[in-house]
């Protein structure tokens, strides 16, 4: 405490990477004598968290290519004073005060809740195993790091093919290790449509990765899982929102599990605001509250909390859960909800896919795989899926924009999208895929 | 007359190129029985015209690659009559007839205009030289290339900065001659912001192509252009709308000189429609007609004129003017209005520009110059330009959708735009330009 003036409000972040850090910058953008303190339980803040599976892979030489910014930075240009190692153990709201595991304590005005999220470790036998391996932080991805470099093991076993398990199944397999995946659930990824998930293996299978569906690993030994041989095994079986400590200062968790919050991003606490992996977000299409962590949107809702918390009232308008990955090069983006997604969320979907080049093929076009879906009664887009080696950040991108400004297929057909040989057709995929949909919905 | 059945309704379409086949098409997709004629002056149907300079450039080989379909395909595919080298000399629409440059004569029920543009032959002596070519059509394009072939010159002049001179500038330096560019304007291309011609001037002298704007070409001689020595000359000084036709018979023009037509693509005589670079489209930024003489602009309005042609009321909803164009590798792209446009069209008008990086670098992520346009009363984007050597497309055609969606800047802003290392960083140019300018607006 004797390291801050005793005057003055404070803004107490919890969490330093992209939430945290967003949060606590604009917070001082937008006011230039608040205190403010960001308190990170882990040993680095503000790295991109999303590269370090480029980093296994060999694309990023150092891991400390990967951090933005230093503590010094944020104490030095920002005025923002960073904690490293440094966890809250509870925090006292009626006292407005944190309780820290050093064993301080620190009282605040406001609070930015950003403690994202933790690896979810399924029940197999062995997990703890010294040749298994998390993949969700800093420290985990440098474990698996010296472990390559140390047994240089020929082959790994991946569970989960979610981002990071479909991630880390590339840079091993590009580290020359046999990979193996196996899936608990029917589907690589979230969108759930056969002929996507047929893609992925199929890419998979050209660079000699197995991904087994459907399955329930029992056990982890020194062979291998189960009947598989593997010198490693890295488990990427999802993650959960941090929320045991908010749960414990009776802070609310939406249907997700995650920390419920309002258009403010404030908690049910008043003055606490939350931001990133540990809270819930606005799905816009759905048009309701869901747990969507991405580093994204973590960011933008970092941006929001952050200004709330330095007293203004700005407004999350929501995400439509814009996602891309890279499998083995193939690029695979989605937006919003798919076919049976949208089915599930109880409204009448209609879908077309088409397949075009995202350019002539003199100009080394690739084909795109583009899947649409729209509400049947309103011609509203509801979502896309675009697939292909090239071209597709921008495709899902208008697609997202799109979706995110409730545009009708009729609408969107005819959007003013950029020609020119070298970049794209008259008639870009996406515009393709919108046409067919609606014929297809005019055809009843 | 005798080589159509003589009952059943009849339409007739002026013009074989982007909008006349696209209106061509989407008629018979619409009506099975409908008799439909596409007459077409020149001697080809159907052609990428926008890759005509990619044949002059060596990417694309044989300028046959460029034709879409054939006449054949036409009338064996589609059951849609098309007539090559057959001008159409009169329009008699109180008889419902066009006469033709054979003698012939056509009766009609329904007639789309679709003629197209000429190029603008700007008044220089000399300019009917035997070694200076204009650049619009299939046929200019082939003098074009004979002549290089043939006289193998060592230097060009280029007599135009718009889309067509600029590509060519390229083609001609790829193959080795020296260039020089002039423009009559005071900047290339139509941004009209200093920083955008400085970006063009610089990369073309990095290709040793000299550009002088605000210049006034005296003569072509059998030397070069006035004091400057060239082996060849081009003229690319820009187009204007095929009208003469349609004015005798009673159609009127637009304040663009350009036909004029409703929202449903008909012009003042009940029945005839007009689209492509002959007519005015909509601007939805102006809110006003307007003329954008492009090949996707073309390609929608005949859609739309062909779904009317054949009884349907479909309504265009316009267009934002997105465009792109090759600078010597580097992509040029804009779309809606740029500060100085927007404040002639009487907006009051705020911009930023930004530079950043459309990837990590350890993806190879290259620089991109964003510029956005709002207005500052409502906030409603305006208009973007991106500059940069990759990922432009997919960063433009976001704008064009925002702006079609006539999104403000505050709803643009936390656009949910995809993130991976390998495809994008956590803040998409764009929407980094789209907080500067927010915060511009902020500031006052």
């Amino acid at each position: 405490m004797t390291a801050h003036p005793a005057s003055g409000r404070h803004l107490v972040v919890i969490g330093g990477v992209a939430a945290g850090l967003s949060a606590a910058s604009r917070a001082r953008k937008l006011d230039r004598d608040l205190r403010i303190t960001v308190l990170e339980r882990g040993p680095v803040i503000s790295y991109g968290a999303c590269g370090l599976p480029y980093w296994i892979e060999g694309q990023v030489q150092d891991r400390e290519d990967l951090l933005v910014h230093s503590p010094g930075f944020f104490r030095n240009e920002r005025n923002i004073q960073v904690e490293l190692n440094t966890a809250v153990t509870e925090i006292a709201h009626a006292r407005r005060r944190v309780l820290l595991s050093n064993g301080r304590e620190l009282s605040y005005d406001r609070l930015v809740l950003a403690m994202g999220a933790t690896a979810r470790v399924p029940e197999i036998r062995g997990i703890d195993s010294p040749h298994c391996f998390q993949a969700h932080t800093w420290e985990h991805f440098g474990r698996v790091q010296e472990y390559l470099e140390k047994r240089q093991p020929a082959s790994a076993m991946v569970i989960g093919a979610g981002f990071v398990g479909l991630e880390m199944a590339e840079a091993l397999r590009m580290r020359g290790l046999q990979v193996t995946m196996v899936e608990a659930g029917p589907h690589p990824l979230r969108w759930h449509e056969e002929w996507l998930s047929r893609r992925i293996r199929e890419r998979l299978g050209q660079f000699q990765i197995d991904l087994h569906t459907n399955y329930r690993a029992e056990e982890i030994h020194e062979q291998g899982l189960d009947a598989m041989p593997a010198g490693m095994v890295v488990v990427a079986a999802g993650i959960r929102p941090e929320t045991e400590l908010a749960q414990r200062a009776g802070i609310k968790l939406g249907r997700s599990g995650a920390i419920a919050v309002d258009e403010h991003l404030e908690t049910n606490l008043p003055g606490v605001f939350a931001a990133g992996d540990c809270a819930e977000t606005f799905h816009r299409v759905k048009n309701a509250p869901d747990w969507i962590p991405l580093g994204t949107t973590a960011n933008k809702m970092g941006l929001v909390a952050g200004a709330n918390a330095a007293g203004r009232r700005e407004r999350f308008p929501g995400v439509a859960g814009t996602s891309i990955v890279k499998v083995c090069g193939m690029a695979v983006a989605t937006t919003g909800l798919s076919p049976s997604g949208a089915r599930q969320q109880g409204f009448g979907a209609v879908s077309a896919r088409v397949t075009a080049r995202s350019r002539p093929s003199y100009f080394f076009g690739e084909q795109l795989e583009v899947e649409l879906v729209a509400e049947r009664r309103s011609g509203r887009l509801l979502g896309a899926a675009v697939v292909g080696d090239r071209d597709v950040e921008g495709r899902i991108n208008v697609m997202a924009t799109a979706i995110g400004s409730g545009l009708t297929l009729d609408e969107f057909q005819y959007t003013d999208l950029c020609y020119a040989p070298p970049y794209a057709t008259t008639w870009d995929p996406v515009l393709i895929a919108a046409r067919q949909l609606r014929n297809a919905m005019e055809q009843g």
